[in-house]
């Protein structure tokens, strides 16, 4: 297991900087007032692609030697991970393979396509999706990047907490959400090293608690198909995030269904930013837990911004 | 007819600097690549109370001398004016009185009671709003404070587009949408003085376009009751924007319900910004009239976000 330091943080943050946004932060008086808190709220729904993992796709895909990258990158993923890839190999003008469920519903083969991805369908099962991927990778010799677990892709999601902290002196905390650890493994290999006194929280839907009670139970322990309306939020550890997470994070916070759909659109209502469900976790539990930020000035990444519309938690359909 | 002057509009933005914010100008390079030119939204979706009619409503009500200041302010309306104008006098520290239908929805009345304002209901008739809205007036002495068609309003505008001409060098064009004609005055008293080769743009609704019938035919023409998503937009010219308007104004551009809606999903989809309805009118006209603005460089107006999220136009209830 290789593990990625700061300097790679570095490395990264200028390989990166032509292709990505410094998103910026935004702040909400009347969410101060409700929480107590001093929050900043960091705008990775404005990123390329709409979410932070354009960070660590283009960190894997612009680090590749030209030999390398000729043969493409791939990755197996239906959400924001696959766009990203797709966007950052566009951009460095290779092949961006996607393999996906045949049954993952239109709108998002769509969005992967638009970025320039192709896509290869798999049968909704691992098995299906292992052997259609090994075909791939043995048919195109194209560059696994995996969404999370893997030393390139954190290194990159490190770099928004390093503007986070040139944007924001003087945080108390940083709260995150969690699902593989990618975003949160980022965070706590930045902030140990540059701002070692800032506490790191996690924060994850109850109903997909894995990284919850792996936490408390000191090893991993995956979730068995976990229901959430915080899609992004559904996929276990990995060894790698795994390190980070058990090593750097304070304390791992959990909200309810309704809890994260409330702070969702309260979000929207009061910032007027579109985000994801899986962003509203943080606030959920802030709102929850607010003793543990009351006074404190924290810093909450809001992951991103690909919604359906046409489908919003808070209006049956 | 008292004409407000580009001094009015310096002064106001001194004035009111204290509680408004200096909001941000984004950029999608998706909706440039779309439109063939390059668009800057200054996002007053963000904005205290959530649009741009604060900055008229913190000119009128901190202008006031202290004693005609203690009787308070007062208005009719049941939209962003009324917020505007409860949040300028909760800050002044005096009453404001609201003069609304008692059939408005209930969410309108709850938003202006939450920032402060005292509401007087009446009937929903223009006879019975001017009976109850004279009787408050006569029973509080409070100053009355006009949506639009009011001198400070007016100046406080133009403060919207002072910032914009700061944060966005060389634009060659700025376009707002047109409803009574406050924001479009501000930026035409503004614009023509420091900036008077700037072309202003008007954008309305096909379903009431009022002011485009008006600037036709050289003299004001009023709808009867128009219908249309864009609710901010229903209300008609009056003396004072129509002077700005007649004079200032390069044309007014107009947009049908389904393209105004369009825009709106699209704004929110690719920029991840909740905006009104209202503020799509622009961008739809935009998208229509390509050969207007392509190659140039563009300011759009995005003047609020207040949207019921409950009920989204282009998903039906």
């Amino acid at each position: 297991m290789q593990i990625p330091t700061f300097d790679d943080v570095e490395a990264a943050a200028r390989r990166i900087a032509p292709y990505i946004h410094r998103t910026p932060v935004l702040t909400s008086s009347f969410l101060n007032r409700l929480t107590g808190a001093e929050l900043f709220f960091k705008c990775e729904n404005f990123q390329k692609a709409g979410a932070f993992k354009v960070r660590g796709a283009c960190n894997a895909v612009f680090g590749l030697s030209d030999e390398k990258a000729a043969k493409g990158v791939a990755t197996h993923s239906s959400g924001n991970h696959a766009l990203s890839l797709s966007y950052a190999a566009g951009r460095r003008g290779i092949p961006c393979h996607v393999v996906m469920p045949r049954t993952a519903p239109q709108a998002k083969k769509d969005a992967v396509i638009g970025y320039g991805g192709m896509i290869t369908e798999c049968e909704p099962s691992t098995s299906s999706r292992e052997a259609v991927f090994a075909e791939v990778e043995a048919r195109t010799g194209a560059e696994f990047v995996h969404p999370y677990n893997d030393p390139r892709v954190i290194a990159g999601q490190g770099t928004c907490s390093l503007e986070l902290n040139a944007q924001v002196p003087g945080l108390d905390a940083v709260i995150a959400p969690i699902g593989g650890g990618g975003m949160v493994s980022g965070t706590c290999l930045t902030l140990s090293t540059i701002a070692p006194g800032v506490k790191i929280y996690a924060a994850e839907p109850e109903q997909a608690d894995d990284a919850y009670r792996s936490f408390k139970a000191g090893h991993i322990i995956a979730d068995d198909a976990p229901v959430t309306v915080a899609d992004g939020l559904k996929v276990p550890l990995k060894e790698l995030t795994w390190h980070f997470v058990s090593n750097h994070v304070t304390d791992i916070l959990t909200a309810s269904e309704q809890e994260i759909i409330d702070a969702m659109k309260l979000t929207w209502a009061r910032m007027k930013i579109v985000i994801e469900a899986s962003c509203a976790v943080p606030l959920a539990t802030i709102l929850k837990n607010r003793e543990v930020f009351a006074g404190k000035r924290v810093g909450v990444i809001i992951t991103g911004g690909n919604v359906d519309l046409d489908k919003l938690p808070w209006i049956k359909g």
